[in-house]
């Protein structure tokens, strides 16, 4: 099976098709013109690199559960699934399982 | 509960929907073309990255009042309340209550 | 009564309605397409935050009259009164009281 | 009298409205799609802001007679004399009574 | 036979023709608007400089089976074969034979 | 005879006419909307100034065979014979005629 | 006779009316859209600075022959004789009177 490795700041994510039914969980609005989609984390870049040629490792990490832009990344199809490739400046926030 | 960690500069926002009717507060002209909104933040990210690699915290903390661009963030609803997240740029400034 | 406590370079200024008419003042073109207007700076933010990471302190400060573009900021009203929020660096100039 | 003191890297020009006259100094042909015009600096700000936080002073100082773009910077009266505020960027040269 | 050895962070890449049918392999969506082709690396560049004035190494090296956007390089034909000079920022992930 | 020193990262480049013909070389595709364009180094700059202030040296030389973008650079000609000069940025490969 | 100081990395350049014929010299093609120019340089400014606040002085000296963009600079008239303000940027390479 291939697997895939980004390069510096790119992240692979698989989308979350069941995303609207997650009971307690986040319900993204049908009207929004960009809707943000969540995801699973499968696989992360080495880590942005700065002018200054410093790299910044990135702070999502692979299973991150997260929420991005509705036309984040590029589609991809690997065995069957769907992911999306995108830098990780395209993703909003980490969906943390709240034990709140 | 779910809950989200915002990246980076990200903020995460709940809109104060009752913002027009608050005596003493600050109300928003209808006329402006891109009225600035208010509301309260719920979560904040870990920083903004500058171009040197350095993390600058950000000025605002969970719990401000903030004052923000009408076309600020992207609109994401949780637990059946709506949330905008939103680079900590487009706030304009944090609403004190007046102790003075 | 609450009050407005900018972000970074942000600026708070309220606008001086009877512009045109101050003698001896600073009269603005009708015909410019842009015309600068004056205002009085009454909160300003902690610094502008540099690519460097250092934070710049502004130069303008709460008192302070100044002339700015006749599109800056965002219109914000709070207890009757209107207010511009803006970025330092849309304001040209400070006007200083002559005594020369 | 009002006086104006700029910010950072803003100049104020005083346009010379007979600059066409001038014999052995400088002619703006009017074929020009953006005529320069010249000026006199009547005042100059603190100094540019570099990117790395550093404040560099600028070139051109009170009283020196400017050569800029003919669209260059935003036009304001103060006591019946026209001003332009410009940055110093827009100024191409410095017109030197040439001694020569 | 010529060959190219790429400036900067150019990278020369094949493209593999059959890359539809490869089973277990990496399948491209017919309806995406920029479909990410897969290829293989044959030459690449001494390194991205960058503002600091360092030169970073690029992370893909010869033999590298890559993954880059429908739209990226330009193409050029060597001994028959075709061949697309791109960035290294154009290449969004190394696909990696599973031994998973 | 007159010759041309180009400043910082500029290339003086003459173009190959020929190109179309050499065998076991590169052939450029008739269908290419930008078709990339060979020629030999004629003169170099000085180097490419970076932010910091340093002065990078340029990766070509004079004399090597280089492959460029079909609307690089500016044509001028010298002595009956035509050149372009370009910013090194617009070179993408050295072709090395092939020891291998 | 006024002269001309330029500012920063601004260059005053004389226009060679004459260049079209100059034998051995360089003959600028009638069908290129924006065919370069020669000239003189007359005046050069402190030089160009960088973002990190050095100021790089410029490569080109008064007396200089340049070869430039045809369309770089702002026209001047002085003393009868048409000038061109243009930043050193603009200047594609000295052109040498050959020795060899």
């Amino acid at each position: 099976m291939a697997t895939l490795k980004p390069l510096r700041d790119k992240v692979v994510v698989e989308r979350s098709e069941a995303e609207e039914k997650t009971p307690g969980g986040i319900v993204l609005p049908d009207s929004a013109k960009d809707k943000p989609k969540q995801g699973t984390v499968v696989a992360v870049g080495s880590g942005r690199v700065m002018d200054s040629g410093e790299t910044k490792p990135l702070e999502v990490k692979k299973g991150d559960r997260v929420l991005f832009g509705g036309y984040a990344g590029s589609e991809v199809k690997m065995d069957g699934r769907a992911y999306l490739i995108m830098s990780e400046s395209e993703i909003f926030a980490i969906i943390e399982s709240g034990k709140k």
